[in-house]
């Protein structure tokens, strides 16, 4: 691609997409972590979840470009999960500062309270990226998107069925995440925005690349919930690659014995191998 | 009030109707802690969050029968703002078991995510109720409405400009905040919903009183954002009493001296004095 391609992109992603070719994969590793589902030999560590995550990074990160701990997960240990959380990205960065971080966090709140929540993600965290959800409009949007360096990923259209209440109906003309992602790209510093798409989706996929051609889609639902990742390729690549496609239980659980950290490592090389070919025929035509 | 008019709210929301009563106060204490605007003194506390909490809550439980931390303001300093979190939320507890606690998380996430949330606010943290966006649906609300004994509090209209983005547009015949308190009727529970309606959009109050004859709101924008009590008084009241009309700043901030906790006091008691005066009105017509 030529550099021209991507010259409205701000820096970090334009890192991204390097990254991207660089490592021949488009895979976000979701750091969902139960400790009912982790290898039970784990939890005699001082912190189970970050020994976990630790194993994980450490198989996946030839493959992967970037990590998604949900928030959720980490919040249900209190205090003590929200450690696991701060060592978890810090060490992802160790490890490689060019592995994309996503606070999977979902937040939504206006003024000042969002900008204690991007406080709390890009700065007290030093996340790259947080998940924000649209309802209450701009300005609970627009605070997360006055951080230079950082990246605020919008729900859009997300891969669950509950999506069909409120997302899919029509307004007007067309859907209400239509609408969503129209608005968001008038907010101030749009060009710092990713979208959320779920895989689940790809009916949608490819008239929401023509309503949004230049933005990153973070796309959830491949694998577990049955998303098909040719599919995803096909409707969703653009120049900038524009692709960030996450697993979670089928990379951290593809075994949940004492040989889960190998297993994960196949899961994302498999995963990868499937990206490096859908990369490698779209730029090559 | 007969107790037949409550007899098919969930005991929860009975026992919060008679603490309103009993104390005739439907106040709800916002705890926006900012360690920039409270008093100096109190950062050399060993957990300044918490003493500032403590204090607030100590002068003005007789006036309250509601506490309302934002979880940003805890998020913004880490594990150690978590484990205030913690903290408070128990003080209240072990002040007055009737004090109703909210979570204001607006959390929204589906299926097992949902889960966790669950998880973490109800149970690890132990609040009675916690905020929850409607934007996923069904899926991502359900799962907080499964918690017999807590209150899931559903964003509807919310107080802030931005509300004018997505929340008011026209879905069909009616705005999309209507469609979301219509459709979240028909979610498995609905009785333990309360929902999010600002003090400054008192203009659409009586009509979503229509909507939502019996359900609780909980209503921000009194004060520092200009909605108006009595206003939120005359649309809002119903037989239950259905409203807790919260206050942040124009309590906890109410002087930033060393008299903070005594100004908190005055200011709790005066809108609490307000509150009485309208209970009166209404149930005495």
């Amino acid at each position: 691609m030529s550099s021209n391609t991507l010259h409205n992109y701000p820096a970090e992603q334009k890192a991204l997409t390097e990254s991207i070719r660089r490592k021949k994969s488009f895979l976000c590793v979701g750091l969902d972590v139960d400790l009912d589902k982790i290898p039970p030999h784990l939890l005699r560590e001082e912190d189970p979840i970050f020994a976990f995550n630790k194993a994980i990074v450490d198989a996946t990160h030839a493959y992967a470009v970037a990590y998604k701990p949900n928030t959720a997960f980490y919040e249900a240990y209190g205090a003590a999960g929200w450690q696991s959380l701060e060592k978890t990205v810090r060490y992802i960065q160790s490890i490689d500062p060019t592995l994309f971080t996503i606070a999977d966090a979902k937040r939504g709140d206006i003024g000042t309270t969002a900008d204690r929540y991007a406080q709390a993600f890009f700065h007290a965290l030093d996340f790259d990226s947080v998940t924000v959800a649209p309802y209450m409009g701009r300005d609970s949007i627009e605070p997360f998107l006055a951080h230079p360096g950082k990246t605020t990923i919008l729900l859009g259209l997300t891969s669950n069925p509950g999506s069909a209440d409120f997302e899919t109906i029509s307004v007007g003309k067309h859907p209400m995440y239509q609408e969503v992602m129209q608005k968001a790209l008038t907010y101030q510093h749009s060009e710092r925005l990713m979208f959320v798409v779920g895989a689940t989706q790809t009916q949608y996929l490819a008239s929401i690349r023509q309503v949004l051609p230049h933005h990153f889609f973070l796309v959830p639902g491949v694998g577990a919930q049955g998303g098909s990742l040719s599919e995803v390729c096909r409707y969703g690549l653009n120049p900038a690659v524009g692709l960030l496609v996450n697993a979670s239980r089928a990379i951290i659980y593809a075994s949940k014995g004492g040989d889960f950290a190998e297993a994960a490592q196949v899961a994302a090389q498999s995963l990868q191998a499937e990206m490096a070919e859908a990369l490698d025929v779209y730029f090559k035509s």
